[in-house]
């Protein structure tokens, strides 16, 4: 869920003295209604050292009732916190309702600094990664609200806010020896940050990862979740049923500009020259052949998956992976929507009948991420229902690592200017207009809702172990050796 | 949840045909509302060999409709499923809306069969048990109905059927070499099949344990658990809200004669002499003491939790075990009802406080598992919340012995006679009278519920982790010596 992150988010000062004045007076009332319906409110700060973790929840806190709530740093354990699981210190600090508990670190330290340090390793991190599920999962069963941000920094910008502290000698008592190890260590600290991310976000208990080089913005971002978190629980108390779709929060959330994206900054211009592409393809598509083979030798399984914008090239672009390959050793799988049969099914299960058997790839145009694009834009799943599908999905990409699979995921990406040229182009020409339906059309029409649904699923489901790879596709011969190449180094890699 | 289990359960001729017949056109009146409704079902039946797997499944087809169900029978993957993830053939099996799937053995093979096989190991084993639990927390989500029967017969029984199996050769050929190398390492498939039940008991998909040495109590007791599991999907589909209390099935389900039962045969006639039992108390007295001291070295944390009926005897058998001991070492914690502090927060909120710091010994008067008790029969909490807390307290107790806590559980077992004999004895006696009051007369005249409550906690909190000891009370000296022995034998395993 860090990969592709944009750090270079920012807002101006203007823009953020408005929204902030506002934001503070939401905030406080939506605390005097949580307090008055009884609702108990978590509220965690994870993130990299320096990532400015103190200066949020001092934000935080300004506009609050100061009887309301509490604010808990979790540093080391204390000597004393020793004798006792490490669940039970958060227990004992757990709100009552009506209250708001805010953790500066929290539980997960577990499963992140105590992992890189080497104090949890093998089974204690699985078992840490249960117990911290089971922990979460029992207090929203009863009715708490949990909110989970990250607060993420680069390496470089972590260096800089350090330099920066220790040239003032009133402030550089802040760096400790356990910061410049853990900068350090950022690398290792950072795939540790991305499993805890992956292992612990869920549907009940979800994680708002928080671009933090600009202060700013990432203020607006925090209150931003806090509020809708807030908004959501005080209207399903209120209501006693199932909450309504999300009333965002209008000035920060409408506007969708504290969304973490991953989209906002590819660079679409990037090409590959005619001369460069016929070589690079064919040098690739040789590799890979060679490559079948040698996985169908150690019964490797293979999942290649396209997903895209319309006229994005998916169909091109497969054919140019596949051009060279055994036919024998691999199937392309293109999905529509689902028939009765399948309807009747759980939505998963028409995939898992696809699959490649050991050895084998396949290859998918479009995917179960349908749940979580049209499925959720054109309402046919309920909101409980696509916010579940993330963790569902990651579960069977897991499952099928967890068999040896090796689990690969490509977002075609066009800019709207260029899907219009393509979809005008395909209807001049008598050969490609069947490429081009009134469906297309009607799709670009909601094409913030779909880019808010993309986004949302490359941030969620961008795993440790099926990442997805963002291909810029305005060039087509680009995106085919991106693939391509793309495809040949994670098989190099896992057959070593 | 296998420990304890009475296996000589039985049930006449002439009260099995009256039932049976009942419950055949039962079953098949809502096979027919469920296919109405698209209600997909699963029934999985796991257990030993020559459980009688395949004639409960034929018991049960015979009045369905034979266009509704489908038979699947898992024995070992073919070389064809072993180039998949050991799901897919599942995934595969689920059943559409309306329709039924019996399963004979399941995707749980893999997680004893195969692991006492070796084939599953380790790190793989708990990824087994993650897939598993995601794969029916989605089918359910979903509204799959999943009802898992796990057959149970002691070795010596399943050694009886397979030698009158051998005698005929007409059925010879049905015990494999597969069959008696499971009967000779009975020991170790317990141990792998109790620690499935455990970890894969949910609210969403328990486990019903059959005592299978009967058949007719076998097959009655399997059309009650389906019966009952139908019926309230039935309810829940047909009012889209929230299952409404059960409505048990009567003829089966009411009069309780199928639940499982710890307690029936308790040999409470158990007693020891006096003189015995002066020597028998000094000699663990003095043992336990010694290992306070050596647990206190190694750090160890010890959780002791008292339950049983009123006036079994909890507060002496307290002070018999505590007498000896160095008083730094251990702490008893009397458990009330909640103050409205506690109240405010989740229930088990208070008892986390509580825990014994590592080194320490603490002993509970009463318990967190009120909820399933006290405030399930008194109507303190709703069914959903004491339906989830058997997995919510298993959590908690697993938390602590990943910790490395060694966690011990006695229910305390009078009969109503006693009972009675102790409350009037009390109330004739003015030193005694504080401790008899109206509401033990008021728990006394809900005891049916009562018992019910204890006999399914006892079972689905009976875990390899925190085990449950029955302790036979109607003669206090023998329940006290039996407390402390096995307080004295389980630190003694645990300090090795």
């Amino acid at each position: 869920m860090l990969k592709n992150i944009d750090l270079t988010r920012e807002i101006a000062k203007p823009e953020y003295k408005r929204l902030k004045s506002e934001a503070d007076l939401k905030l406080a009332a939506l605390q005097r209604q949580s307090k008055t319906l009884g609702i108990p409110i978590i509220v965690v700060f994870e993130g990299w050292s320096a990532s400015g973790k103190g200066t949020m929840i001092n934000q935080m806190i300004l506009p609050l009732d100061p009887r309301g709530f509490n604010v808990y740093s979790s540093r080391d354990p204390t000597n004393e916190d020793a004798f006792y699981p490490f669940l039970r210190r958060f227990w004992n600090r757990t709100p009552t309702r009506g209250r708001l508990a805010i953790f500066d670190r929290s539980w997960n330290r577990r499963v992140v600094a105590d992992r890189v340090r080497g104090l949890v390793t093998g089974k204690q991190l699985q078992q840490a990664f249960d117990d911290i599920r089971s922990f979460e999962r029992q207090l929203c069963d009863e009715g708490v609200v949990i909110v989970k941000c990250f607060l993420h920094i680069s390496k470089s910008e972590q260096k800089r806010r350090f330099d920066a502290l220790r040239k003032n000698p009133a402030t550089a008592w802040r760096v400790t020896k356990e910061d410049l190890w853990q900068h350090r260590r950022y690398s290792e600290y950072l795939r540790a940050a991305e499993e805890m991310l992956t292992e612990t976000d869920a549907d009940y208990a979800p994680w708002t990862v928080v671009e933090a080089h600009d202060r700013r913005f990432a203020t607006l971002k925090i209150f931003g979740t806090v509020i809708n978190a807030l908004e959501r629980a005080v209207a399903k108390a209120e209501q006693k049923i199932e909450a309504p779709a999300p009333r965002p929060y209008e000035p920060i959330a409408a506007e969708n500009i504290f969304k973490t994206t991953a989209l906002e900054h590819v660079d679409l211009s990037k090409s590959v020259t005619p001369d460069d592409y016929a070589a690079r393809l064919k040098k690739a598509q040789t590799a890979l052949r060679e490559l079948e083979h040698e996985i169908y030798l150690r019964r490797v399984p293979v999942v290649i998956a396209y997903e895209g914008w319309d006229a994005a090239g998916k169909g091109g672009n497969i054919r140019r992976l596949t051009q060279n390959l055994d036919p024998r050793g691999y199937e392309v799988v293109s999905v529509a929507a689902p028939n009765d049969i399948e309807k009747a099914h759980h939505y998963l299960w028409r995939f898992w009948a696809q699959m490649p058997k050991a050895g084998h790839i396949t290859i998918f145009d479009r995917t179960w991420y349908g749940r979580v694009l049209v499925e959720r834009v054109e309402g046919f799943c309920t909101e409980t229902q696509w916010r579940r599908a993330y963790r569902e999905i990651n579960g069977m990409e897991q499952h099928l690592v967890h068999f040896g699979a090796v689990v690969l995921k490509f977002w075609l990406h066009i800019d709207p200017e260029e899907q219009l040229r393509r979809f005008r182009e395909r209807e001049g020409m008598p050969h490609k207009q069947w490429k081009i339906t009134e469906e297309d059309w009607r799709n670009r029409e909601k094409i913030e809702q779909y880019r808010e649904a993309v986004e949302e699923m490359l941030h969620r489901t961008s795993t440790p172990f099926a990442p997805w790879t963002i291909v810029e596709s305005n060039c087509k011969r680009y995106a085919r050796v991106k693939v391509l190449e793309t495809v040949c180094q994670a098989l190099r890699k896992r057959v070593g």
